[in-house]
């Protein structure tokens, strides 16, 4: 099957934007079982959208083209498309008044050019956008005047990824199930690892795994800061039980390392453990800067376990709202082992939480010391138990450091709710 | 002058990694004046590789290709190129030398596949590569087979980002001046608006502009949560006087809507004129979980600025560390006017902080009533001034909802900045 993939927009070929849709969009496609077989990014213009758009429906029984769906005067993908296919618009009812009812909600006016977005052409299927006012839309071209008359499928999906990506899980990938299913039995996993660089990861399991790469488990290792994503495939009438045995034998070979699976964060798992737990967490932060609260609070229920963040970047704020003392400041500075341990035992005893994280370090550029380099890093956890302090090195840039020192921090809270029975 | 780009890597197509170079080697050329007019990516195979290349020789006057240039069995460019231009490959001594010194110098042993990357197709260019072992190639495709014989570049550059980027600095820009010569002056500006959706943003400034997009202005728009870009760009001898004209007119209509220019957020914004002023700041959070004292600690020189930050989830925190009465939280609840504006009191009280923010409301999925639904949100700002709460509805997903109310929050803070004067 051939899939290919198209993204408009001028802003993507000023490079002033990071096209992150073409990495999503293979990711879903591939945990799904398809391959994605060509990615083109085209400006908003008519002329390289449309020569774009033929080209690929020469090829491909599947095309997804994002961007251009929007009210203004560059967004040209829908009619384009329209014309290109020889289909008349028509305006849908239903999709206007979603758009009216959108901006009611918003209590503001409903500008009049928003109301080309409610123009579907002729014997389109609408996907429903519960998150913006563009619907996408999905059409059979048949017979395809590009491919000698073999039928392709053509999906058109708004641009903003907030809107994009819940309308292609909710919508496409059902349409997808039904008419253009996956050619193979196909299984995939994604095992996420922390506390582990992926040569190490590599080193434990690539060789265990050797046979079973051979019968046709695909093994995949995907580094990102602070975690390695190892990830199992296969796609032959073996492939569950190919699956099963291989990751019986990461788990062993990784063990605790393995925080979670498929797309979960360290965050999500922490949270949903100590809920079940009805356990609490407190966390006061210096260099993170309100990191690990920001995390954790994207997953939803967070506010059963997060009694309260403190972000201490002044000295002052450390001992005023953590009861740091301005001895062991002055003594040991704001980036020690001392330092971290009060920071912990405050924020516990401030607000009565069962944990409490606490980081003091150095996130850079500047700031760095020959003794105390950019990147040195103290977290503490205090709990009923003697309270821990970590001193690691992260000598990234700055939102680097801030993501990887956040990462670690969940971790030792992870690692130390699960050996707590 | 028609550029185009390929990037070649089954990592790519399988969503596994990020593909960064098209971004930055577009912006690179937008930045020199040159637009690239598509961008492709093809999996690791012979036969997506050939057909990219060869479509692209037909139209590009400068086709640069990505990858695939390294020691190991999936790296095919350089010879598939070499074949379909019929050019023969020999080995080139200083090529050669230089990996056999790359290797000396890390006292490893060359392997033999290694050999490979000396091999040089007949009248290639070699781009030096300082930090690895496979050189860049440039060729003049000439007469050109796929273009009727018009000829056009083709520059092969190696996958690792360390590689590619010095060696497009250092060797493709120079050869560019010198065989394909920016063909007009060109100019780019980015204004980025706050506080205005795109189709009101464009309502605004659309008709206005008209006049200078015939004259050649291009205009464009680009929609993220809580903010749109507008670029402003022009490629004709009136650039700068069009851009000057277009700019003053943009300002004119969107006044104190526009926080900023190119990448600059808002929180980059407030830190620098905060700094300036030598004010501080603030920040009591309760449904935003910490993402605007993370925004705001993201840039380097925050800590001059953010005195502290409170995430104060649950009602006993509001009341412990801000002093929020627990009469006021019976009677109006968590989410409403009067407790926003005693966090935002409290936090101003607690620091000694200039200016203090404060969010309270509801990111939902759950917790929403018919009074006050997922998405109501109350922001506060307390200062040397009768403290202000601000009443929004943001019903969006939990990560677009904390985005906005952050981006709402800030630029709450940056409009009372520049009145205060």
């Amino acid at each position: 099957m051939i899939i290919e993939l198209i993204n408009t927009g001028s802003e993507l070929m000023l490079g002033r934007v990071l096209n992150t849709h073409q990495q999503w969009l293979c990711r879903q496609f591939a945990n799904l079982g398809y391959l994605v077989s060509r990615a083109v990014v085209v400006p908003d213009t008519a002329q390289a959208i449309e020569s774009a758009v033929g080209e690929a429906l020469g090829r491909a029984d599947l095309l997804i083209v994002t961007g251009g769906l929007g009210p203004t005067s560059d967004d040209l993908t829908r009619e384009l498309i329209a014309k290109l296919l020889g289909k008349s618009l028509h305006e849908d009812s239903a999709v206007l008044a979603h758009i009216a009812t959108f901006f009611e909600q918003r209590k503001r006016r409903m500008p009049e050019r928003t109301r080309v977005q409610a123009l579907v052409p002729e014997g389109a299927t609408v996907l429903h956008n519960p998150h913006g006012t563009a619907p996408g839309l999905a059409l059979q071209v048949q017979p395809n005047p590009f491919r000698s008359g073999k039928p392709g499928w053509l999906v058109m999906l708004p641009g903003p990824p907030r809107e994009l990506r819940p309308m292609f899980i909710e919508s496409v990938v059902p349409l997808l199930r039904q008419v253009l299913p996956p050619p193979n039995l196909f299984v995939c996993r994604t095992l996420r690892v922390t506390g582990l660089g992926e040569s190490l990861v590599e080193e434990k399991v690539a060789g265990p795994l050797a046979k079973l790469v051979q019968a046709g488990l695909e093994l995949g290792y995907c580094a990102r800061p602070g975690q390695v994503d190892v990830r199992l495939a296969a796609r032959n009438a073996d492939a569950p039980k190919l699956l099963a045995e291989a990751e019986a034998i990461v788990r062993a070979r990784l063990g605790a390392h393995i925080y979670g699976e498929e797309e979960e964060e360290i965050e999500d798992v922490l949270i949903r453990r100590l809920t079940e737990r009805r356990q609490t967490l407190a966390v006061a932060e210096s260099c993170t800067g309100g990191c690990i609260a920001h995390r954790l609070t994207n997953v939803p229920g967070a506010s059963q376990v997060l009694l309260a963040g403190f972000v201490t970047y002044s000295n002052q704020s450390k001992q005023k709202l953590l009861n740091v003392s301005p001895l062991i400041l002055v003594e040991h500075g704001a980036v020690s082992q001392a330092v971290a341990l009060q920071m912990a035992e405050g924020a516990r005893e401030q607000t009565g939480a069962d944990f409490a994280l606490s980081i003091t370090g150095i996130a850079g550029p500047t700031g760095g010391t020959v003794a105390k380099p950019v990147g040195t890093v103290f977290i503490g956890l205090a709990g009923p138990f003697p309270t821990i302090v970590e001193h690691n090195l992260n000598p990234f840039d700055r939102a680097t450091f801030k993501n990887v020192t956040a990462q670690q921090a969940l971790d030792l809270l992870r690692r130390t709710v699960l050996k707590a029975v």
